[in-house]
């Protein structure tokens, strides 16, 4: 069911996107899988000559394997579009991202590119952030500062940042960035363009898994077999 | 003559700063090896109980050289005093710091210090941060980003921002958390507190090199063999 919804979400993203002669950033996660089966099936119906920049070792992969041009930041660092899920979606289209641990390289291709567009199942829409999931926001930090960092955030902003263990290896999670991840379980809801920046500044802080006022469209693919389109509320 | 300025400079800062019984953050640079020096001294003819928190590779090296106790910020997230250099210290005590490359663990170890004390020599005392030595404001940056991070900083605050090259390897210069740097070389001087806030918000920016409202005293050591103080001004 939320296999078919991230699907729909895909599909409807790329076929409304994506056009001829562009430079496409692709995400990380589960969802992102669709979008770039139906990047390649685009890409050979129409002979379309697109390029794209990966946000992961994961989304590189992908792009390799369905034989996609594989860029980089270097060579294309002005992206037209990029396409990336997320872990919760509230109704400004501030999202919670790197339930991955992808949130940095995330960000990073997001903040190149001309539009971002979101796309995930019925599941990732959030009524409060962190309401949904309770899996909090994922932060990555520098190694070395970790301890630190987790007891400013909880005595600035309350709740618990606790070191994301991995499940495959002894020890901390390790990101593509060979840093740390913090997930931050907070108590209550916050101002989230504000700790964004109030948490990102902390030293050893590399960056957060907010994205606050970045995406301009998300597509959440629904139960009923149905697209959603949410635009951010206008000012 | 500035290797005795910086002699002068470390060994007031030791000789002020450290008591028995804490927890000192060591910076990195060439200053601080006569800091190093001074505080072994010490710690051998008062026989004193301290524990020393490196801030890179090399003053991990300095403290075990010196058979001082190593701890790092996991056993002690908080110290007592951080002592470091800077490479530009100005009329408020903002500073550039970063020439060697270690600017973002000297920031963290800073930041977890109940007291950060600057020492350098005369030339780093500075009219107008940037006119004194035009090497520009390090700024670490995660690999995969640092070409759209040269050009947004340029775009946004003017200048350039280039990757500094390594002198005995091929190729950037990595730093200790195998990141890159980019040297910010600016055309005008700016609202550094702004400057640093807005650069590091940049997707991919892991630290800037300017230390806005860290530090609390700096200890010069000038040509004459004596030693300046300065605090913050009194706002």
């Amino acid at each position: 069911m939320a296999e078919e919804a991230k699907k729909l979400a895909a599909y409807a993203a790329v076929d409304n996107h994506v056009q001829n002669n562009q430079v496409i950033g692709v995400g990380s996660g589960s969802t992102i899988v669709y979008s770039v089966d139906r990047l390649a099936e685009r890409v050979r119906q129409e002979n379309l000559n697109i390029v794209c920049v990966p946000t992961s070792f994961q989304a590189r992969q992908l792009i390799l394997q369905h034989g996609l041009t594989l860029s980089d930041l270097d060579r294309h660092p002005e992206l037209d579009v990029a396409i990336d899920g997320a872990d919760e979606v509230d109704s400004d289209l501030t999202l919670i991202k790197g339930g991955g641990g992808c949130l940095t390289q995330e960000k990073v291709v997001a903040g190149c590119a001309k539009h971002f567009v979101v796309i995930a199942d019925y599941r990732k829409d959030s009524k409060a952030l962190g309401q949904q999931w309770k899996k909090g926001v994922p932060i990555e930090v520098i190694p070395m500062a970790y301890v630190p960092v987790s007891r400013r955030i909880a005595k600035c902003f309350g709740g618990e940042a606790s070191l994301r263990m991995a499940v495959s290896k002894a020890g901390p999670v390790v990101t593509d960035n060979s840093n740390f991840i913090l997930d931050w379980k907070f108590d209550q809801a916050q101002n989230w363009k504000d700790v964004n920046t109030a948490i990102k500044m902390i030293p050893g802080v590399v960056e957060t898994g907010l994205f606050v006022g970045m995406a301009e469209r998300a597509y959440f693919g629904m139960e009923d077999g149905s697209v959603q389109v949410r635009d951010p509320p206008v000012n």
